[in-house]
């Protein structure tokens, strides 16, 4: 175990000065606090200082809502605290920006800020610090990011592939045929994996997998006006989207083209924001149990911290029917709406 | 939520009855007991029952041994007692024998003995009740196996990708190009697992990955007969086995034929049963964190039963380098036991 001895030997400075950086006090200046942080950081002294001291989480959120019970990131939040306070902890929470991913690595951030270990919600593949995360020091838990092999890391989330089949199968049940899908940009884990499951779930209900009944885009509005339209001339009769939101917008999109949801179309989301009880009609979609994976995201970064290297940890999928969803329509889409796709063109 | 009045109703027998019936009083008699189990299982009576009384969780164990600490079951079980307990639950342990399985459905069974869940440790595909565990109410942690789509049940293991991972690009990284693979019969899902993995891994680390070096039998003897000198021929200058016993069979083996262990050809075992530090030379294997497993189980068990529905809990795996591997050697096996392999021919 490193201790603060060890790191005062090896800048040949004193144990009090070392101490009184690694708290941040006032008579220590920034650079001689910096040589202290990368030199515990080197010598891994983060792994040693969870076992005294203040025990302070953090939650990190980037390009995700929170502060309101109708967003993303509400309950995960509150399933976390529910378990971490009554365990002793404080949480904090702080929106990721990027200026401080590439200003400080991830382990002398976090020893800076005397947090043991953090849950980080919406994060993307271009973040810097995930690159850090297969070597870190610091235990993480990563919603919807899977780093491999460290074991200071876990990826927490629902099973999508599950989530995948459960929307899949149940179109088929009712007799859709041809189902196209459209995803948010695949710059995000979470969105790939979702992209891979639609197609290897037409293979396992043995419908037809034709790469381009998928489409992807960062803009909404790409979706809409590229994809949509030639997903419906390939004859699509179910349309699954990547998330809530955008199975929104498509939902208003196909009712503006003259679309009846569900009997000429049908329309699956993934996620199961509070709002989609209330749209017109109500929608259908994959529910991520939120409360419930913040409460297992917690679980998993105290067993971390207490050496049970949890890999992955996956909530199972549900698929909650509504209205937005139906029957195979007899008549094809793309027929009740042969002269506006003409136009498209 | 289904109380005992809706049993009752449906028998048309009074409260007090099925009451008795369910706990087991000896002036029922066993007909109107079973009928009563049976009622209450297709109802989903095990879903409430959890609600009240004595919480019990059971431990079955399979294919497995258990009993003292150089077993394998030996420490999973007292990870999930160290666990349960303090929370609360008493915890049976449970040899599964075919007759139970094959005379009283699971959810039935539960509920008879006063079961509110239960760890399975050991199961094979062909088991009855693995089957059961795609529809059943009463919640199931399955180590090592994976039931999809139902919420009542989890897969816990390790995560063999990555165990695998590790033990082929650390035999790369040693000068190994030809590496074989020996495992159990593939009647067990995690041997499944394993020997896709192995595949999977001499792909991403650009080995030759002809299936041909791969063999798996049920019994040792014939992986050591038939296999093993066929992956010989084939010029593998290291071996990597589904698991320990095996492993050091092979390494016996090998040894017996006049190889020197790690000089001539590096074993890998999987799994870091207590033994593997004794062995002649010491076995290099993938280690399972058994009392990690075992806490985790708990923790999936008690979510279940929360209605927090954990479909998948892995934790890492690591490599525990020791004796018995080491870099390529210059010679190839198969040339310097040139003449006992034209014997096996």
């Amino acid at each position: 175990m490193i201790r603060i001895e060890d790191i005062a030997k090896k800048l040949d400075i004193s144990k009090g000065t070392v101490s009184k950086a690694l708290n941040g006090a006032p008579d220590v200046s920034e650079t001689l606090r910096k040589t202290v942080l990368e030199t515990a950081v080197e010598l891994g002294y983060s792994r040693s200082m969870r076992k005294k001291g203040a025990k302070q989480l953090c939650i990190f959120v980037k390009n995700m809502t929170y502060t309101s019970p109708s967003d993303f990131g509400y309950d995960i939040i509150i399933g976390f605290r529910k378990m971490a306070e009554p365990a002793g902890y404080i949480v904090a929470v702080e929106e990721l920006d990027d200026h401080i991913q590439n200003s400080t690595p991830y382990d002398e951030y976090m020893l800076k800020r005397n947090y043991v270990g953090a849950l980080f919600l919406g994060l993307s593949l271009s973040d810097p610090w995930l690159h850090q995360f297969r070597t870190s020091q610091t235990p993480a838990v990563l919603f919807d990011n899977y780093v491999k092999v460290n074991p200071n890391t876990t990826y927490v989330g629902i099973d999508n592939n599950e989530g995948m089949n459960l929307a899949i199968s149940y179109l088929k049940n009712q007799g859709h045929r041809k189902i196209g899908y459209l995803s948010g940009a695949l710059g995000a884990y979470v969105n790939q994996v979702r992209y891979s499951a639609f197609f290897h779930s037409l293979r396992k209900y043995g419908l037809a997998d034709d790469p381009g009944l998928g489409g992807n885009a960062y803009l909404f509005s790409e979706c809409l006006q590229k994809h949509l339209p030639r997903l419906l001339k390939k004859g699509v009769t179910a349309i699954v989207c990547s998330h809530d939101l955008l199975a929104h917008t498509v939902m208003i999109h196909c009712q503006e083209l003259g679309l009846r949801i569900p009997e000429d179309i049908s329309i699956i989301g993934f996620d199961d924001l509070p709002f989609c009880a209330y749209t017109m009609p109500p929608m259908t979609t994959v529910q991520q149990n939120r409360t419930g994976i913040g409460k297992s995201a917690f679980y998993a970064l105290d067993s971390l911290l207490g050496n049970i290297p949890i890999s992955t940890l996956l909530l199972h999928a549900k698929l909650v029917v509504r209205q937005s969803s139906g029957p195979a329509p007899e008549r094809l889409p793309r027929d009740i709406l042969e002269d506006t796709l003409q136009a498209v063109d």
